[in-house]
C-alpha cells in the first residue's frame, strides 16, 4: 500500500479466521488492531537494517484451520464421567479447543502456531461452572493420575498454561467468572478466578448501582494484559499492575483464598493481619496451579476518585540522573505515585521519534537544554488517592526530578501514554508477519544492582547485530525496582531465537536480578529456578507440592522447576 | 506507707535478689519501676471491691534463690562436645540459667515462679556466637535428637520459649546482636537476630557517625516490649510496632532472612518483590523456633525526621462514632498515622482517671458537651513522613474526626501516652504483689467483625465479677483493625486463672477475631490452632514442619499447635 508517494506496509486489517491457528497466538480482540505507525516503521527499517523490500512479502500467516495429530488419550468411559461430572457442553474434545486452551501469548508459541506446530495438548478442556465441579474434577483425576492444567484469561508468557503431561485443562473464564461478595465496610470484593479484568473493574466502578454502595471503587491493578487476563491468573502468577507503585502488586492486594487441592479444600481467613505462624494465604499465592485450583478470592479495593488524578512528566539528561530521582522519589515518605516508570535513553529516543518530537521545534529546545539524544530519559508519572495527598506527591516528586536536573513536561506524555496502555501488544503480529520478532523480560533488582543489571542485559542484547533493546522501569519500591526489557530482532528460525532468548535470561539472572518481577515462572524460567532459588529454597517448594499434590497431577511437566528434566535445568 | 494522710501500698523498690526467682520474672531493669499512682490504687479498691487491708500484706515475692530439682539429662560426653562446638565459656549449666532461659513474660510463668514452681527447662542453655555455631549445633542435635528452642529477649507472652522437652536453648541476644551491614542506598540494614530493640533503632538514628550514612533512620518498630525484645524475636512471632499503621507490621519489614534448618541452609534474596513462586521468605516468617534458626535478616528502615510530627487527640461520645471515624481514616486514600490508637469506654475512663481530667474542670465540660462517662472515648494519633504529607494526614483526620462527633484535645494526651509506652508493663509486679492479675489478649478483626467481637469478649470478661476489661484497637489497615484486651482481676490460684484466660481466648476465636494479632500462637494459642486454621491449613504447616525439621528438634512440644496432646486440642 502506498501513501504519500512512501511504500507503507499491507498490514494485517482482516480478523484471523476462524478456528485458525492465528485466531489463537493473535493478541486481544480479533478484530483489534494496532499498526506500527510510519514513523516506527521507518525507524525498524533504519535500526534493523531492512528495506522496504522486506515487508513485501509475509511470511505463513497461521491462517490454516487447527488440526491436531494427537486423538484423545482417554477412554471413552473416562471421557463420559468427566461429562457427568462438569456436564456434556462443559467438555470440550474438539482439536481447536485443545490448542487454544493449551497456548499463552509468548512468542515461542506465536512462532510454532504461525508454521502449523503445536506443542503439547490437553486432552480434553473443561469448563467447571464452579467449586463443587472444580472438586469433583481433582478428586476424580487424583484418583485417576490425570493431569490437571489451569486457564484463565490465556496471558501467560511464560508457557504457564501449557500441557506438557497431557490429561485436562479447566478454563476458569467460561462459568467461573462470578462476583460472590462485596463489603463496602471491609473494602474487599470476592470473586470467582475466572473474571476479566475489565468486568472486574467494572464491577467496581458500578458498586453504588450493583451492590447499593455508598461510593464508586477500582481494583488498583492494571497490567498490560488487563483486558485479556482474569483476576485468578493474576494472583497465581504474582503479577503487578502498570499502577502497582501506589495500589501495591497483586501480592499486596490478595486478602484471602479458596483452594481445592488433591490434599484438601480450604479457605484463608480474611483478617487484615494475624500472627498466626506461616500464613498458608500467602504460600498459595504465586504457585501457578502447581498446589491446587484457585477457587475463590477476596482482594483490596480502593476508593475511586479519577477527579483527584495529577499527571506528571520529566525529561532527565541521563538514566543516571532517573534513577536517582526515583530512588529518592521512592523512599521520600510522601507517599508514591501509581503510574511511575522512567524509560532508558534507547526507549526515550523511540518514544520521542514516535511521539513526532524528534526533530521538532520542542527536540532542538531540549537539545539546547542540554537533554541529547541516545542519553535523555523520559519519566512519567501520575499521584492518585485524595486530592491533597495527590497534590502534595506531584509537589515533591517535581521538586525532587528539578533537583535532580529535570525538566518538567506537562502532563501530556502520561495521556499520551495511557491512550496506548493496552493496545501497543497487538503491534506484534504485524511484525511477526513480516519476520520482526518483539519480546519482553522483565526482572526486579534492588537500588544497588539496577545498572549492574541493565548494563550487563543490554550489553548482551546489544551484541547481537540490528537489535533493538529498550528498558524501562515500572514498579517503584524503596528497596528497589524493576527492569522491562522490549528487544527487537530477526531470528532465522525457533532454534535460533530460543538461544537469545535463554542468553538474555541467563544474563539477567546472573548478573543478580530476579527470574521475574510479574510474569511469574511457567516452564520458560523454569530451568533456572534451582541455580536462581538454591536448592534448601527448591526443595521447600517441593516439599509443599508434595504435600498438596503427592501424585503429581497439578500442572505437573516443569512448571515453577519443580519437575524438570535434568538435562533442562540451566547449571 | 502514709502520704497525705490516706494509706498507701509499700510497693516494693527493691530490685530483686541476684538469681532469685523475681529476678527472673520481674519486668525489665532490675532497677526499674513504675507504681500504680494514687489514682490508680484508688480505682483498683473501687472497681475490685478492695479495701487498703488487702494492700498490706505481700504474697509471696519470688526473692528466694532459684532451685530446681531437675539434673541436666545430658551426658557428659554431650555436654563436653557442646562445650566444644560454642566454646566452654558459652555453655550453662546451672539453675539460674535453665530458668531463667525457659521463662517469658505471661503471667502463669510469673504466678508459678513467684511461688517457687518451675515449669519444664532446657538442660543446658548455649550462648552461640556466629552462624557457624548454629549451623554446627543444629547439626549435632538433628543427628543427636536433642531438641533446641531459641531465646531472643525473653518477652514472649505466649509460653513460646517453654523448653516442653528439654535439651538446648539457644540464646541469641548474647553474641549474635550485631549489625552485619547497612545499604543506605537500599534503605535497608542487615542485622543478627539477637540485637536488642533499642541498640537496633540506636544503630539507625547514629547511621551518620557509624556508616557514613548522609541521614539518620528509624526501624518504624516500637511494640512495647521494644526495650526487651529482639529483631529476630519480632519476626518469627510477626510483631506489630505502636506504629505499625504508618510503617507496617514486621511481616511487611522483612526483606530477607537466612535460616540455619535440619534440612539446610538458606538466604532468601533481597529483591524488593519477585514472580518467582510461593516466597520462602515469606513462609518462614512467623515460624517460632518450629522450622529452624533464624541467623540474620534484613529488613527495610525508613528517615528519621521527628520535626515533622503532628499528634492529635480527640473525644468522641461513644465507640461506634470512634470506630466509624477509624475506618474512614483507614480508607481515606491520605495515608495512615502512625500512632493511631482508640480506647473503649472502660479505658477511656481509667485513662481520665489516671490523668486527673476526670472530676476537673475538662471533664465538666466534656459532659456539657455530651461526652459522657461510660460511653466517651479517647483516640490519640500521630502522623509521621515528609512535612507535607505529616500535615495533610492531621488534616485529614481532624476533618473526619469532626464528622463523625469527636472533639479536638490537642496533642497532648499522645504525649502522656509516649511517656508511658514501654514503662506500664512494670506496674504488674506492684498488683501481683497483692495478688491482683493484670494481663492482655489481643486479636485482629475486620470491620465487619469488630463489634461482635468486641462485645462478645467484654461480656465474657465482665461476667467476672470485680472484673475490670479495658479495650483498644491500635493497629490500622483498610480492611480492619486488632483489639487489645486489657483485664485486670482477682484470682485464687493458677489452676483459676488459666480456666478464665482459656475462656477469653475462646470467646476471642468463636466470635471470629483472629487468635493473635501480634503475640504469635507460642503454646499458649496452639490448644486453638487446629479449630482456627482448619485441618486442611494445619497440615500444610505440618508439611512444612516435617520438611524442615524432620526429626522434630526444632522447639517441639506443642509450639505452633504442630505436636500438641490430643488431650490439649480445643474442640
Amino acid at each position: 500500500m502506498k501513501q504519500d508517494g512512501a511504500f507503507y506496509p499491507d498490514w494485517t486489517n482482516e480478523p484471523p479466521k476462524e478456528k485458525s491457528y492465528r485466531s489463537i497466538f493473535k493478541w486481544g480482540d480479533p478484530h483489534g488492531f494496532k499498526h506500527p505507525n510510519r514513523k516506527l516503521y521507518a525507524l525498524l527499517k533504519e535500526k534493523l537494517h531492512l528495506t522496504d523490500d522486506d515487508f513485501k512479502h509475509k511470511r505463513q500467516t497461521g491462517n490454516a484451520e487447527v488440526r491436531i495429530a494427537q486423538s484423545v488419550r482417554l477412554s471413552n468411559a473416562r471421557i463420559d464421567t468427566f461429562r457427568d461430572l462438569v456436564g456434556a457442553e462443559n467438555v470440550d474434545t474438539d482439536d481447536y479447543s485443545r490448542v487454544r486452551f493449551a497456548t499463552g501469548k509468548t512468542t515461542e508459541e506465536a512462532m510454532m502456531l504461525r508454521e502449523g506446530v503445536v506443542g503439547p495438548v490437553a486432552d480434553l478442556v473443561l469448563h467447571p461452572r464452579d467449586k463443587e465441579d472444580v472438586l469433583k474434577v481433582v478428586e476424580y483425576c487424583d484418583q485417576q493420575r490425570i493431569p490437571i492444567y489451569v486457564y484463565g484469561g490465556g496471558s501467560s508468557v511464560t508457557l504457564g498454561l501449557r500441557p506438557t503431561k497431557g490429561g485436562v485443562t479447566l478454563v476458569m473464564s467460561t462459568h467461573m467468572n462470578r462476583v460472590l461478595n462485596f463489603s463496602e465496610i471491609n473494602q474487599t470484593i470476592t470473586v470467582e478466578p475466572g473474571i476479566m479484568g475489565p468486568d472486574y473493574e467494572r464491577a467496581l466502578n458500578r458498586a453504588p448501582e450493583l451492590y447499593k454502595a455508598e461510593r464508586r471503587y477500582t481494583c488498583g491493578h492494571f497490567p498490560q494484559s488487563f483486558e485479556y487476563s482474569t483476576v485468578g491468573g493474576w494472583i497465581v502468577t504474582l503479577g503487578s499492575g502498570q499502577e502497582s507503585s501506589y495500589y501495591g502488586d497483586v501480592y499486596d492486594l490478595v486478602v484471602s483464598q479458596e483452594y481445592v487441592t488433591p490434599a484438601g479444600c480450604f479457605k484463608t481467613a480474611d483478617f487484615p493481619a494475624t500472627a498466626t505462624g506461616p500464613k498458608i494465604n500467602d504460600i498459595m499465592k504465586g504457585s501457578e496451579g502447581a498446589f491446587g485450583v484457585l477457587v475463590s478470592a477476596t482482594l483490596k479495593v480502593f476508593r475511586y476518585c479519577p477527579q483527584n488524578d495529577q499527571n506528571f512528566a520529566f525529561m532527565f539528561p541521563g538514566w543516571e540522573a532517573a534513577v536517582a530521582a526515583s530512588r529518592e522519589i521512592s523512599q521520600g515518605e510522601f507517599g508514591m505515585p501509581s503510574v511511575f516508570r522512567i524509560s532508558d535513553a534507547e526507549e526515550t529516543d523511540v518514544a520521542l521519534r514516535l511521539y513526532g518530537i524528534e526533530g521538532s521545534i520542542i527536540d532542538k529546545f531540549l537539545r539546547l537544554r542540554g537533554f541529547r539524544p541516545s542519553e535523555r530519559c523520559l519519566f512519567i508519572g501520575r499521584s492518585q488517592g485524595e486530592r491533597s495527598f495527590a497534590k502534595n506527591v506531584k509537589r515533591n516528586v517535581t521538586k525532587i526530578c528539578r533537583r535532580f536536573g529535570g525538566m518538567y513536561l506537562t502532563g501530556y506524555p502520561v495521556r499520551r501514554w495511557e491512550h496506548g496502555r493496552y493496545t501497543d501488544p497487538y503491534m506484534r503480529e504485524d511484525l511477526n508477519d513480516y519476520g520482526i520478532l518483539i519480546d519482553t523480560l522483565e526482572t526486579a533488582v534492588t537500588w544497588e544492582t539496577i545498572h549492574k543489571v541493565h548494563q550487563g542485559v543490554r550489553a548482551f542484547v546489544k551484541s547481537r547485530p540490528d537489535t533493538i533493546c529498550m528498558t524501562h522501569a515500572s514498579h517503584f519500591y524503596p528497596q528497589g525496582t524493576n527492569l522491562y526489557f522490549i528487544f527487537i530482532t530477526r531470528a532465522q528460525d525457533l532454534k535460533e531465537y530460543r538461544k537469545f532468548h535463554a542468553g538474555i535470561i541467563d544474563h539477567i539472572e546472573r548478573r543478580g536480578g530476579s527470574l521475574s518481577h510479574h510474569h511469574g515462572v511457567g516452564r520458560l524460567m523454569a530451568p533456572w529456578m534451582e541455580r536462581h532459588m538454591g536448592s534448601a529454597q527448591m526443595n521447600v517448594l517441593r516439599a509443599l507440592k508434595n504435600h498438596f499434590d503427592p501424585n503429581n497431577i497439578m500442572n505437573p511437566g516443569g512448571a515453577l522447576g519443580l519437575d524438570m528434566d535434568a538435562q533442562s535445568v540451566q547449571k
